[in-house]
């Protein structure tokens, strides 16, 4: 441990000159940490986490990721102009969530400064850089939020539609509401975790016969485990309880973007979920990445009005974003199934430009009969699908309910999960020459206790 | 303020040698705080709360109600033992939930020696007494623990019936599912109030065409704005995520109880609420009781075996309470609406033992898929109907959905809430010569912003 740190260091003194003449020749913003095309991490993101070291894994504090390192915030803390930066070494990031976008701005300007290639203060004090600089193999990540209260929306079209011609048959496939508000519910922020936790095959009631609710309710281990690949955002500054969000305010309300797995029971959804919604078979584990990308990484990759699913009905005029169709991101995502093989298989492949309703909506509807948001709220998209079926968000789509057979890697094929499989949901924008990515967003399933 | 202080201060200072004469007549537990037979807060009952004071209303901390005072346990911490009072001085119970029930019942019999008429710390100590004993009119009441998951139930047959049959016809008025389990939705912890919080009446989208879903929505402030008489319960220890709680250990992660009121905008939630659930309906405000009443308080007051609603079909295993009919309480519940001229008038009288599904049944299916638990979350009843026409819990029910004139004060009606008017729950269970109440649970509707 104590050596692997020595070598990092030593590896670290090294960069300055070669990083020096590299940015000649790029035209791109570039770091002294040298970053590869496919890094999900160059200084074009910056994003936010909450991290620990191996040496003193209770120690929680802010930090910002950058090729394989993290930028400890805390250590370079007294850099940071115009806010209280001593934020950074809370444990959670909702006192800097909660200090807007000004705050925000100041201090991605000065992270990026700090790792330019350009600027001195780290790239030639090896001794600062040591202390500042944590390579991210001796992390652990942690949830970046004490995320007061976590929603979930309903919000791609072909996701809706898809479960909707299921359960209800192709006419009746959207319910009347579904094109005029964005559809969502409340969920269960304990256990909202972060990637790499293991999920335990949950246990509750299914119907005693599949066919027939009337014949009651048995008790089983869930027989119909599923994913859900979304995304969700993180509140910035929240809004007082009466006092709903306005559609031109909204921007200023998110902070950030993160990859989301809203771990599904199938069979224990179906008998409980009338009249009021999923319950048990949501709450036992929503998993999300560990970096949450800032809006401003994420800007240039805005979709351009000919990419977003057109909106008809146009919605009431509190839901109406005159750049609506600007509102959601090019972000290609990709969800691997790896069984206890080891061996990956991408079983579908998405974007959240897909989304009919963008995130500025949600918050918006979210807040209209006067509910208060918190920073460090958490609100997801709703399974992503897209129109292909190797695009589907879930595997009750992918599986169509279980009739199809999902091919994995060495001839295995999936309906459900099994116990021991991982799902690795993955996200990035693509720029010239660099990605904006969102690092793992991951969870095995171990198997239920009886 | 100041000359205010003096003169309590000088009342306090008067009490002991009467109060001493007083217990020698009186059979039950004596205070030597005076405390009338009909108030909330006798020596049986100690509830806690979160209060700060008028000259320094940031200033929250942890006190118990006894009689027209609060005692204030910071004040007092140096005379718990077993466990570290310096959670007394948070802004939340929360950590004092999560101590459990030896720390619990230890700090519970601290509290009662020290208000005891035999006891001379308090009783003898004017200065002492002037600092730990602030009379309830001159405190703040706050929310009494930071709310990290609030769920609301659907756990009263009744209530349950009454809207299926208006929904569904009377012959399929319950769901397939409400015999078998504890029907049970995600709520918005944000928005739980304390009593005493005026709630602004929500806008929102409603169906253009009452009877048609088809012709869509409009935005318009809610005109069918209700009430939902419930109770709430707040977890102790929580548990992990996993790992579900057994119905034989439910009890210890119960802290106590509240009164509570699930301020509903009806004609949202109709449009809403298919398929996830309500949403926008329900997250605009949920007003409780400031005390929380402690499950050792509330202890004599189970129901016997005779008075519970028969559990038929008998619940799954995991559900079975052997002693299942005496896990309700025999809580009277009361509800008054004031209009604004300020002539109360009471709609509805119940009792929470008209519970089909008890607490810790509630709290054993919240987790039996795994979700984790954590001290301070809140567990909402659902609303609680008896059978009679006025002790049902909702103005859908007590005019039938808009079909019934509900009597108020000097001839006036409503079917639903006007603006001004406002609504208090009461609630006790009623002693031999004593009450165990909850205090007020408060709300009055404000205008609608438009």
């Amino acid at each position: 441990m104590i050596l692997g740190f020595a070598i990092v260091a030593f590896l670290l003194s090294l960069l300055p000159s070669t990083t020096q003449t590299h940015l000649k020749m790029s035209k791109i913003e570039t770091s002294f940490i040298p970053v590869e095309a496919t890094s999900d991490f160059p200084i074009q993101n910056l994003p936010y986490g909450i991290f620990s070291t191996r040496d003193a894994p209770n120690n929680k504090r802010a930090g910002v990721a950058i090729g394989d390192f993290v930028l400890d915030l805390s250590v370079v803390a007294s850099h940071f102009k115009g806010f209280d930066a001593n934020c950074f070494s809370e444990p959670s990031l909702n006192t800097f969530m909660g200090l807007g976008k000004q705050a925000w701005d100041s201090a991605r300007a000065t992270i990026k400064k700090l790792l330019s290639v350009d600027e001195a203060t780290l790239r030639d004090n090896a001794a600062l850089r040591v202390r500042a600089l944590i390579p991210m193999a001796n992390v652990f990540m942690h949830l970046p939020a004490q995320i007061g209260d976590y929603t979930d929306f309903y919000s791609s079209r072909e996701h809706a539609t898809n479960v909707g011609i299921m359960f209800r048959g192709k006419d009746n496939a959207l319910q009347p509401n579904w094109l005029h508000l964005p559809v969502g519910y409340h969920g269960r922020s304990s256990s909202v975790i972060v990637s790499g936790t293991d999920i335990r095959r949950p246990c509750g009631q299914v119907q005693a016969d599949k066919a027939n609710p009337n014949l009651g309710s048995v008790f089983s281990p869930c027989r119909i485990l599923d994913i859900e690949l979304e995304m969700g955002f993180f509140v910035g500054p929240g809004n007082k309880l009466g006092e709903p969000i306005s559609i031109d305010q909204a921007d200023d309300h998110i902070f950030g973007f993160v990859l989301m797995n809203d771990w599904s029971a199938r069979d224990i959804q179906k008998w409980e979920y009338v009249p009021l919604g999923p319950f048990g078979a949501k709450n036992f584990g929503t998993t999300i990445s560990p970096w949450v990308v800032p809006l401003a990484a994420l800007e240039p990759f805005r979709t351009e009005p000919s990419f977003g699913p057109e909106q008809k009905p146009a919605p009431l005029p509190y839901l109406l974003d005159k750049n609506y169709s600007r509102g959601t991101y090019d972000i290609e995502l990709v969800v691997d199934l790896t069984p206890e093989n080891g061996k990956a298989a991408t079983i579908s492949t998405s974007n959240y430009k897909n989304m009919y309703w963008n995130p500025k909506q949600q918050l918006v509807h979210h807040t209209v009969t006067g509910c208060n948001m918190n920073p460090g709220d958490l609100l997801g998209s709703g399974t992503i699908s897209g129109e292909a079926q190797n695009s589907f968000g879930s595997l009750l789509e992918l599986s169509w309910q279980g009739t199809r057979d999902i091919q994995i890697a060495d001839g295995e094929t999936r309906k459900f999960l099994k116990d021991g499989d991982s799902i690795n949901i993955r996200g990035f924008c693509q720029g010239q020459g660099y990605r904006i990515g969102f690092g793992d967003c991951k969870g095995k399933i171990l198997p239920a206790h009886l």
